[in-house]
């Protein structure tokens, strides 16, 4: 298999975009990432995109998108596992390149979620959980991310407060991005004084829906290296990527405290890229709740079962910490359009590892990781990135 | 890349299940093709759906139906292009497979359409049109059809009952396949005075929607060939796989009466395979309505242009014709779960390839091909299969 490099990046503001529709979001990210590598043209388009069908009555998106981007007649196919679309979209865009299959691929995430009600659109959430044994009982998602937090305040003994800071550092770093949802800083007493939502999640700890496209251009790292702009340009490579999926209730995992997909496909991709957690420089993680950081901090084996509190309350995820997360605001104030986060997780990695980050900018990174879920942990898609 | 087998089929009869749920579908085709395979797990499951999301409440199917068939943590995504995402669905598997990403994987393509009322259906299945230029008009997809085959007749001279054989073909088909929807004989005189659904489109030029799965097992050559059950069975393998777009909006084509992604992805596919449309023994083509079988045929280089009713009317299409196609009953009388037809093309093929087809068996066939269509021509997916 050829290794592939990410030539070109795109992505739009997440915002409530009513006056730009979801074929138009796609193009503005997909004309940004073309921009970016310097191609008008690809051998397919994988989009990302889990709600078109529930919000905006449109199926049929990649050839929809591919057709209004002007791409025709290249392959389009949508990708849909929930939450994670956009990384399992990436994955897919991923392995027809590295093939040979293709030799130019356009991943986007898209997702336009803010025109419905507001009842609709967390009904339509709630379709990523098991129709029959779950969201019948009424099971929204953050309700059924309130019960694995409230299991795991129990069984570890920590307090609401301790996961402040995933929250704090989140809206830290969305500060300067100007993609970012809720660039707005907060505070402990702001966090603890949050609206409850579902015991014990409370607003500040629910990652904002939102419009949103991004979009990555993919090539293979030997003709990367033949189109780089300048020799100050590194090539940005794919170096590992694994899927895996568990139970999609939660009443069926062994332990609802452990995301034993993320867990199978982080030491998965660990040993395609060669390295160990701590050679990770940073890790932009699915932080759709804050309970979401902590399990998957550490199913990815970057604390120990019932401690990641602790990297928040030490200030290790913060931009200087040990294993900066969430690096431009996270899933938390960048935003959270569903099936593109995963496509936005990608952009950000490769802003940093570029070098590109502005005020955000992680000193030295050089290897960095993605992780996106879909549902409560069932899907979990990762990827490891690095500069060449 | 490595050459592919199909190791495994498996079906469900394709009729209104309204006592079996989504995930019960696709994972009775599942065992059908593990028992096939003699396999009992697999690297991941590729699932051709369309309409979950509007018609089920349910989105996340990779996950739900991995988990459901007890093959987590296998890889589970799902892949949506309006009616060809069956065929999108085997083109990802195989490419995960030829690629050496994964060793065997599942290919299901499961759609449960009838729980919904009529009018949901006829609206669902409409968001395969663009929503913003044809759907906003009111144009439902036979609507779309029936202006494609008014144009036909008007541009080249045919009368309506000229189509007569093409339904009539597949109703003959599908008389002794155990699966088939509408496994009824009709007569020239029934299509005539059939009852008109969107001048000039009738009853019997369309074909039923349904609730169905089917799926197909795909694992290297080189393993097929070390698990063969006896010497008598040869592999069945996969040696062409072509996708290619057109305009999504017949308005926005260049001519509404040219499949011109279908001609892309049939001489990709001839290409590949290193053959001519005349070294295929049967093909599987969409027939969703008649009008398309004859522009599938003639995009595809099997009748000149405009000429196709011709194939009809001289009995080329039938079991012993030149070209038979809707071997099985096709999507006219087999039946057309959207999401899962384009498997079902796949498994109907492999019956015949393998000799198994039984009444419906096609003499010395040993090259198929199928072509899976989605929206009014915009995804065009073709495959062809051999016998080794």
């Amino acid at each position: 298999m050829r290794k592939v490099a990410i030539q070109g990046i795109g992505q739009t503001v997440i915002s409530e975009h009513w006056d730009i529709s979801l074929k138009d979001l796609a193009a503005k990210a997909i004309f940004a990432a073309l921009r970016d590598a310097s191609r008008a043209s690809v051998d397919g388009l994988f989009v990302g995109n889990m709600l078109s069908g529930s919000l905006n009555h449109q199926e049929n998106l990649g050839v929809l998108i591919t057709d209004w981007a002007n791409l025709t007649p290249a392959e389009g196919i949508k990708i849909e596992t929930a939450c994670s679309s956009g990384g399992s979209a990436l994955r897919a865009g991923l392995v027809a390149v590295a093939s040979g299959e293709m030799d130019c691929v356009l991943v986007v995430g898209v997702e336009k979620m803010t025109d419905a009600k507001l009842v609709e659109t967390t009904s339509a959430l709630a379709t990523a959980a098991d129709a029959d044994y779950e969201t019948a009982h009424g099971l929204s998602f953050v309700a059924l991310n309130a019960l694995i937090m409230q299991r795991y305040l129990y069984e570890y003994g920590w307090s609401h407060t301790d996961f402040a800071p995933f929250s704090i550092n989140a809206h830290q770093n969305a500060e300067h991005n100007p993609y970012a949802r809720l660039p707005a800083v907060i505070s402990e007493d702001e966090y603890r004084q949050s609206r409850m939502i579902a015991d014990p999640i409370n607003l500040l700890d629910a990652s904002p829906i939102g419009d949103g496209a991004a979009a990555v251009v993919l090539i293979p790292v030997e003709d990367s290296n033949k189109l780089l702009k300048s020799p100050k340009y590194s090539p940005i490579s794919i170096v590992a990527s694994a899927a895996a999926t568990d139970a999609i209730a939660i009443h069926d995992r062994r332990d609802p405290l452990w995301l034993s997909a993320a867990e199978l496909s982080a030491k998965k991709a660990y040993s395609q890229a060669g390295v160990q957690p701590q050679d990770i420089d940073l890790f932009e993680l699915h932080d759709a709740f804050s309970i979401m950081s902590a399990l998957s901090l550490e199913a990815s084996g970057f604390a120990s079962r019932g401690q990641a509190p602790r990297l928040g309350l030490d200030r290790d995820i913060s931009p200087n910490g040990r294993i900066p997360i969430s690096t431009f605001g996270g899933l938390k104030a960048r935003g959270h359009p569903v099936g593109a986060t995963g496509v936005y997780q990608i952009v950000e990695l490769t802003q940093q590892l570029r070098g590109e980050a502005g005020e955000n900018q992680i000193e030295g990174a050089i290897i960095g990781m993605a992780q996106n879920i879909g549902g409560s942990g069932a899907t979990v898609v990762t990827h490891i990135l690095r500069k060449e």
